[in-house]
């Protein structure tokens, strides 16, 4: 009986399969319940934190219920940032302006540092003023290009002020570094998120609120001479043990081909992680949970890896790749959502696996997926991809995530349950495609 | 130069004008600004009322505003239906539901109308009770079917339960009717909207918050004979005349071959009228604001059209066909936005054209728009078909617009501004296209 049951599965067309998982995955609530318990009984989770050391436990205890199989920790280093209770930043005899440290940043001495502004908007600007900007603090003010249709796009076209920005200025000798958030709000909400200083020696750096970067310019325009004063309490402590956890659904033929779907557990210390990246990873445990509600035994093993330090290291992913290259067993493909819970829009695919995958369009549509992508490496699948994976990145609609990317306005309610369970039952689709009929 | 500068234009590609028309349109908040003014300045505007009268002299100073050309009235006689100042949905003994009194409905008795309850899933059980249901009130229960992935299609599949419930429970001799709400939010705040009670008598009739709905299922589910207390008093008022506003920019080559865009202005009385039909009406104006402000000359006639009394009655949009079909110009195409500024999906177009545009998909892809649908005809739009008018009917993402249709919830708020953007100038190359080309 079982095995004409499986026969029966198994006959369908991808088509009646889409319908079961449509059925089983939609209006379930499935992926939010699992959202609503990460956000608001772990809350937000910074790599060595508090809250991500829960948040592994949650991962552990969440597969179990699930009833994955070998669910284990893979271990990983990580960095330990921690933001501290002072940030302040005042315009001399002026207004106060609301920033977010950003993570990596250095300390301020106590009571702050008091400089000069150098408002520019770009690296090449700075470059050019040289040794102009010692002493001073610079401030980049390059908003997103509001009139790119995509919002990763705006946000790749303004973010090397973020990431790579403060340390060019501590090269020069400036004294600080404040940024205009990457956002295309007009509100004064801040936007953390990472600075690479390497080697260079910390400065501190902050991200300013749109309005208040609007201001601090308008001041700045009326006196150039303005000077900002800079505090922040932030320490960079000594790495820390941490993990990204792991569960799966065996494969019936080719367990020890790997189909990784995942997401990354840790998040900036505002909010709650809900759309960066607790969406990314309940999809992924959600997309597990509908193929094993469904009675489906998978060829290939279906594995979902909640992903340790995203955000301010890479370390669990690098961590994974390597246990992944060196355990005997073959990266066969990797899955990840890690672009907010939107309604999704496309795939992105291996190149190379573009045309392979076309005739599956059809089925995807009623989860809103219209296209197959040229890419698929995201931040944590990226380093799978060396080690012979097969690369998907779930793309959603673009124009809502900068509005609560690394903020504390990225809490469950952000998240739209439909939204979110539309990417889950994507998910759940391709990956069982990839492992029934291989690529 | 100004010839000079005229060829350039019309030499370029579709997509050049594309960028050129996403450049004036994304990230300007034209859209947006507009939809704030009537929200907020405006407000609700059920046909008939205050509201309704503020959006009409509110159309006719915005198309002033923008530059529009022949900005005029079209009349229209209205319904006018008014909530009254007692709304009420007692369980005997037990809570008070939340409801809203549904647009046509009769009043109560003062101090209501007290009765057992009959729950039913649809039309078809009550008219199997037939003669049961006399002196009862009765509850219809079906939800929204979570599982389809179109909310427009789970909408329609819900919707015969409020617009013809009511007037059978009355042909039956029901006492009243109340309706779980159209929506798949499990909140408590009801939803109304428009039943249908023909020549039947008028006898009250709410729609229920939906936690409010489960709440008596729960309570009839514990004790059959449970009566509930359902106190209403709304009116019908007599006829009152009201309009449609029009404003265009004349075509150049064929002024009397006429491109319809736009909305409807009446909303429900509740929230703003923000997505339903707000949007559709600012996205209207602010296709012809990026037109014009590109210092285009359409060969055709480009106009916008803010319907009145989609809600309760399409008067507007009748009377709009009418004068359509008698003034002597040919209605060419209409394109009609009516669900919701959301993130565009598709359009819906006549299917005797579908083949005619599909060259034109690749351009409005930028956009959201990934596909032209077989359909177009909207409420509004709908009765110049047989006029002789191509249809065009905007389908945003759905997966959000009944979470906010027909509440309280449905304020400025709710709309994203570059989402509400991406639909104008979807709106405004299609007009474009469709003036230039021809169909």
């Amino acid at each position: 009986m079982t095995s004409l049951l499986l026969a029966v599965v198994l006959l369908q067309s991808p088509a009646d399969m889409a319908d079961k998982f449509r059925v089983e995955g939609l209006g379930k609530l499935g992926a939010y319940k699992m959202l609503a318990d990460l956000c608001l009984n772990v809350g937000h989770r910074l790599s060595g934190s508090v809250g991500a050391d829960k948040a592994i436990v949650w991962s552990e205890k969440t597969m179990r219920d699930l009833g994955l199989e070998k669910i284990r920790q893979i271990p990983c280093k990580v960095p330990v940032w921690v933001r501290g209770d002072v940030e302040r930043c005042d315009i001399e005899g002026g207004a106060s302006l609301r920033i977010y440290a950003l993570g990596g940043s250095g300390a301020s001495p106590k009571g702050g540092v008091t400089a000069n502004v150098v408002e520019v908007k770009s690296l090449a600007e700075v470059e050019k003023l040289g040794a102009a900007v010692k002493g001073k603090i610079v401030f980049f003010s390059r908003p997103f290009d509001g009139s790119l249709a995509s919002q990763g796009a705006a946000y790749g076209g303004a973010n090397d002020q973020r990431t790579r920005g403060p340390a060019l200025c501590s090269r020069l000798g400036a004294v600080g570094t404040v940024v205009r958030s990457l956002t295309s709000c007009d509100d004064d909400v801040p936007h953390t998120g990472a600075t690479n200083f390497g080697e260079t020696p910390k400065i501190p750096c902050a991200a300013l609120g749109p309005q208040s970067a609007d201001r601090l310019s308008r001041v700045l325009r009326g006196d150039p001479n303005t000077r900002l004063t800079l505090e922040l309490a932030c320490q960079t402590l000594p790495d820390k043990d941490s993990a990204n956890v792991i569960g799966e659904i065996t494969g019936s033929e080719f367990p020890n081909e790997v189909i990784v779907v995942g997401g990354h557990l840790d998040s900036w210390d505002k909010g709650q992680g809900a759309h960066d990246d607790g969406a990314g990873c309940v999809q992924a445990l959600e997309a597990l949970r509908i193929i094993k509600t469904l009675g489906l035994k998978p060829k290939r093993t279906l594995r979902a890896v909640m992903w340790m330090n995203e955000e301010n290291g890479l370390r669990g992913a690098r961590a994974y790749a390597d246990w992944a290259r060196t355990n005997g067993e073959k990266a066969y493909a990797a899955l990840e959502s890690d672009s907010g819970g939107f309604m999704p829009r496309a795939f992105g695919v291996s190149p190379n696996k573009l045309k392979r995958v076309q005739k599956w369009l059809p089925i995807f549509q009623p989860f809103g997926i219209e296209r197959f992508n040229p890419g698929g490496a995201d931040a944590d699948n990226g380093p799978l991809g060396p080690v012979g994976a097969i690369l998907f990145s779930l793309e959603p609609e673009s124009q809502r995530y900068f509005d609560f990317h690394h903020t504390e306005k990225d809490v469950l309610e952000a998240v739209h349950p439909r939204e979110l369970e539309m990417g889950a039952i994507a998910e759940a689709l391709l990956i069982w495609l990839v492992s029934e009929e291989g690529l």
